[in-house]
């Protein structure tokens, strides 16, 4: 699977894909990096792992411009990593059920316009939530409402600020993302329609959870 | 801690409540048990507990009435385990950082008037999610609305019905709700202000996370 990536800053979540993506092996490379901003550390990132990188001049304001850089590229699957523009609906048409992006809070909570980077985690600390996470989803017209394929909790802990709650989901979001983008291209190229991953729910392993629980709270 | 509990349904979260304050050494006891029904199965449940119970006449709609029986029995805290009518603001008052509410999903998401039983677990299917989870908070005038004590969060899992997942949160809620109440019951006997539980946000043991992770995602 021919993969393209789109992000707008320094582009940790992409070096994951990467790194992740590198063997052989792998379901699916990355061929194709993509920004709106021509200083992104992203584009480092995939010129030194050989990627074709480039920015959009237009800030992928114009649809075809985007979408005639993903074709010729012959991009497969599109992942937004840390991607700040609204895709226009002609790429999002186009690449319909085949674009994911990863948002760092338990969506449907705390998404939506305006709720991106830090605002999300001071969104979350400022409601008392004790559980955040990250989400992986597909994306459509909407922002942050297409289907989700993954989501995984985070703690929330008392005296966090949004850079260390950030800083918490973003660690869980370099293993999250790699491993449904993997998940995603093995049932696409078995045919399988891409849809809510079964397993990644039952990653909880819920047995475990009351003890941990009571373990915790003993001494609370 | 003597504890008032006040419930609407079948009482599953106020016989965890009693079946774990029974010991002698439990910070705290259930002394009362009201409800807004009569056939309501918490009040059977209390009195075979040899615990006072008693249906308000008026669903608590007179806070007089509600009030002052709560004062009768010397209620120091008063736990709502499934009940389902607003508790009048003179008696939320009267109880402000003594009154706690178990919510069964992550608030703030899917809360509020309205979203109670089935509709809460209805509405997390609808809207994709693939985590919930069950909350206790200290209630204040609006539904749902309060301090977030703990949270912890449950896996949605495909083919899900809201039966089986009110029945998975429903078990967490059984583990989550009495941790509380013993958490609460000890900070307030020892003179400390009743507020989120560090510990219950670090039970999570996130170190185990990414590895728990792989291993679900690696077929899916």
């Amino acid at each position: 699977m021919r993969i393209a990536v789109l992000a707008s800053g320094r582009g940790s979540n992409l070096q994951a894909l990467l790194d992740d993506l590198a063997p052989d092996t792998a379901p699916g490379r990355v061929v194709l990096v993509l920004s709106n901003r021509a200083d992104a550390g992203a584009l480092t990132r995939a010129r030194q792992a050989g990627v074709r990188a480039a920015a959009l001049a237009d800030g992928a304001g114009d649809p075809l411009t985007l979408l005639e850089t993903l074709r010729s590229a012959e991009a497969e699957l599109v992942v937004l990593a840390g991607y700040l523009k609204r895709v226009p609906d002609a790429v999002v048409a186009a690449y319909r059920g085949r674009m994911l992006n990863i948002h760092p809070a338990l969506l449907p909570a705390f998404g939506g316009p305006g709720m991106y980077g830090h605002r999300v985690h001071e969104a979350v600390l400022a409601s008392g939530a004790r559980v955040s996470g990250a989400s992986v989803h597909l994306v459509d017209e909407e922002y942050d409402h297409g289907t989700i394929l993954a989501q995984w909790p985070v703690p929330v802990r008392p005296g966090d600020t949004a850079d260390t709650l950030a800083a918490r989901i973003l660690a869980i979001e370099h293993r999250l993302l790699p491993a449904v983008v993997r998940a995603v291209c093995r049932r696409i190229l078995a045919g399988a329609p891409v849809e809510p991953l079964a397993s990644a729910a039952d990653a909880f392993v819920l047995a475990n959870m009351p003890e941990r629980l009571e373990a915790a709270l003993v001494n609370a």
